[in-house]
Formats: C-alpha cells, structure tokens, sequence
C-alpha cells in the first residue's frame, strides 16, 4: 500500500518504520518542521514535505499522527479524494478526520511508543471507522504490523486510553516518587529495578488484585506508621503514601 | 554451609531453594504450622519442625522468614550458641533478634517474592549485622545466590522499603485501579499488559522522571477534562486521578 505519514513525531516514526517493515510504500512524510520532515523520510525512503498543499494525492493511506490540538484543525488544511485516513490519537473523535475523506478512521497504537526504542514492542491496535470498507482495511493495515487488532469505537476507545493512563503514566509517576526519594535519600534507585521488573512481569500471568502485596493490603499499621514517621519531611509525598494507602484499603 | 530456615512462607521457600541450589545444606525447617513446616523441608530435603524448642541447635546459620509481628516476639523463643542469626525484614530492626545470639543481622531480599514464581527473578540483597564477622558471613552467604549484595543500616532499608511499596504496591494497585475499571466497562484489562510491560521495561534504561508521559505532564486539559467527564460515575477513582494528575504537575 502507498502510505503517507502526516506527522514526524514518536508514533509517527515507530509506526511508520513498522508499516515500512511490512512491506508498505512510504510515498511521503509531511511534518510542519522542516528537519523533522527530512529526517524521517530519508529513514522511511519517503519525500519530505512541510506545507499542506504539498501532500501527496495519489496515496492509499493517509496516517495522521500528530498532536491532539493539531488534529482539531487538520480538516481545514487538508482534502483528499476519498483515499483512506486515520488518525493515531486515543482521546480524540475519529469525526475531526470527517470533511477529509468519506473513509475515514482511527489506528490507535495501545502502546507507549518513542523513537529511540530498540527493542519491538507490541503494538496492540484499536480501529475504528466511518463506514464498514474502511473499517475492513484498517484492519488489513493493522493486522500487517501487530497481531492484536481490535475494533472500538470514539467513546470505548476513551476509556481504554483512561485504563491505559493510569498502567502506564500512573504507574511511571510512581517510579518517579521513589527515585526522587532515594536521590534525596542517597539511595540507589537501580537496586529497585529486579523489583519493578517483576511487578510487572507478575501481572502478565495473575490478576492485580490477586497479587496485592505490602503493608496497605495487610493492614499492617505498625510498618505503615513507620513509613509515615519517614515522610515527615516530605509533606506532599507522605499525603500521596496516605491516600494511597487508603485508595489499597478500600480497594483491595 | 548448615542452615536452619524458620518460617515457611513465600520469603522462606523462595530464599531457601535458592540456598539449596547454591549448594548449602538446608537441615531443618520451622513453622508453627506442621503442614506448612512439613511441605516445606520435604522440598528442601530437611527435617521439619513446629515448636521452638526443638529447633536444631547445629547449624551455622539461621534464617529467619516470619511476619513483621512474629519476628518482635521470637527472642523469647529461641536462644542459639553464637552462631549466624538473620531475619528477612525491611522494615524490623536486627535488634530484635539481639538476646538470641550475639552474631545476628539483616539478609533483607529486595524483590517481591511468591512460591509460585516460575522464573527465577533477580534477587538483590541487601545486609546489616552485629558485627563484622557476621556481615562478612552474611555478604558471602547472599553473594551464593545474588549478584547484587549490599549493606544498609536500619534505617537506610527502612527507606529502601519504602521506596519499594511506591514501585511494586502503589504501582500494582494502579494496575488493580486499571483492572477494575476495565472490568466496569467491558474493557479487556489484557490489552493492557504489553504498554505494562514497556513502561516498567523502560526504566530499567532510562531514568523515569526523562520518560514521563501522558495528559497531566503535557498539561493537555482537554484530555484531562475528558478522562474526568467518564470518571464522574465513580467519585473515589475519580479524586484518584486528579491528586496523581496534580503530583505529576507538580514533581515532574
């Protein structure tokens, strides 16, 4: 398929070396910052463009991965001829893509995606679209870059990109906290990682809630208290240990 | 090396079939429990044992796995003559175990250990002791079956366990959160586990305060806005996600 990739950012990269990968036609990069256009198509083979009227009308595929607020305003920059075109983003409507195209949809990558990644992650892909043939290509597309592709639509989709807010951007805040704690601590924030490691490994197999561990969950208020006597210094990391305790308690 | 392994709990049976593979002789096991006690040295090919004072007097080492309670309790149980005694506490002073002998410390693993764990994780440790003698013992006996052996005092592991619950309790109950709302939604949490896998993959590399992602650290109020609109059904997960949503604004 002949693809353009509108956007130079992480998703754009990775998806865009990933569809390259699978054997697609990366006829052109588009990115408003020059640079950024150049230096990924040169990577994906591709033409560089930085002006909306220089986008490519003879693709099959248009993937639009930029920002949430630049989304809001890309009908007004761009027309196509009916030719495919979907978005990346997990919280917005796959309707701001409507006045582009009849067929148009969403690929959202249900992943944290960075440029710099060595290691190929998988990549489970949410889609959507307008009609029922752009929906089947989508698919098509998807399915020749990641074996977990599903369908949801605007408001499903939403709340998987809330679910996956709190496994992923909650998640590294908490590791934020404790490497914070042991820099102020003189402690080695490396020593936790078999740790961290593990805690995530663990969830792949068991259920969270069955795998609940720590003083919260056993109600051990005497260890509690003397984590708490720690954190006397640190009044708003010693709240979030509270509310999260709390959050454990009534949870479970 | 002789040793006698009291408690036969997940710390306890993880700890002592890594010292059976690294070649010591397990030659007794205690725990309250006789069922418990006898699975236990049956794996370990050790005698068991359900009261104190039949606990085996000839070995070179004790190591002692029982809850934060248990533990505040045992020197009235046990007094031994001069050999190696250590418990397995984050969060316990080694004085608890003073009276008992005077060569007596911490071998505190530093990682979330459950019998049922099929692959083998990696298992810092890190120890504490009376004297010198016992924490030159006790850095060889951990060096048998870790890597990674270092020493803290009291207090310095009490911080360590601390910041241990923000990465493995706290981080899993963002996952219980996660499961949850998925769950109320008819999401399938499983889509999840590869974005759980690459978040906590990543840190092992890169230093999560650089690797920050998502709406609250992009200041991107619409997204929060719209997250929050869905959470309006469920006031306690929804005042959850605005205090994380402010920490991360807040630390970075």
């Amino acid at each position: 398929m002949k693809v353009v990739i509108i956007g130079a950012g992480n998703v754009a990269t990775v998806l865009g070396r990933k569809l390259l990968a699978a054997n697609h036609q990366i006829i052109q990069v588009f990115a408003r910052i020059p640079e950024m256009a150049n230096a990924l198509a040169t990577e994906l083979k591709a033409t560089a463009c930085n002006n909306w009227s220089g986008i490519d009308k003879k693709a099959d595929f248009y993937l639009v991965a930029i920002s949430d607020n630049a989304l809001e305003e890309i009908s007004d920059h761009l027309e196509l001829n009916e030719q495919l075109i979907a978005h990346t983003a997990g919280a917005v409507s796959k309707e701001v893509l409507r006045g582009i195209s009849d067929n148009y949809g969403v690929f959202y990558p249900l992943q944290s995606l960075r440029k710099e990644m060595k290691v190929d992650p998988e990549i489970p892909i949410v889609v959507d679209a307008s009609n029922k043939k752009s929906l089947q290509l989508l698919k098509e597309i998807a399915g020749s870059i990641s074996s977990q592709v599903d369908e949801s639509k605007d408001e499903q989709r939403l709340q998987l990109h809330l679910a996956a807010v709190f496994v992923s951007n909650f998640v590294n805040h908490m590791y934020v906290q404790s490497e914070k704690y042991c820099q102020s601590h003189q402690l080695d924030f490396k020593k936790l990682l078999p740790l961290i490691k593990e805690t995530a490994g663990r969830v792949q197999n068991y259920s969270p809630a069955s795998v609940q561990t720590g003083p919260a969950i056993r109600f051990d208020s005497i260890t509690i208290e003397k984590h708490l006597q720690l954190l006397n210094a640190d009044p708003s990391l010693k709240r979030l240990y509270e509310l999260l305790t709390k959050s454990i308690q009534q949870v479970g």
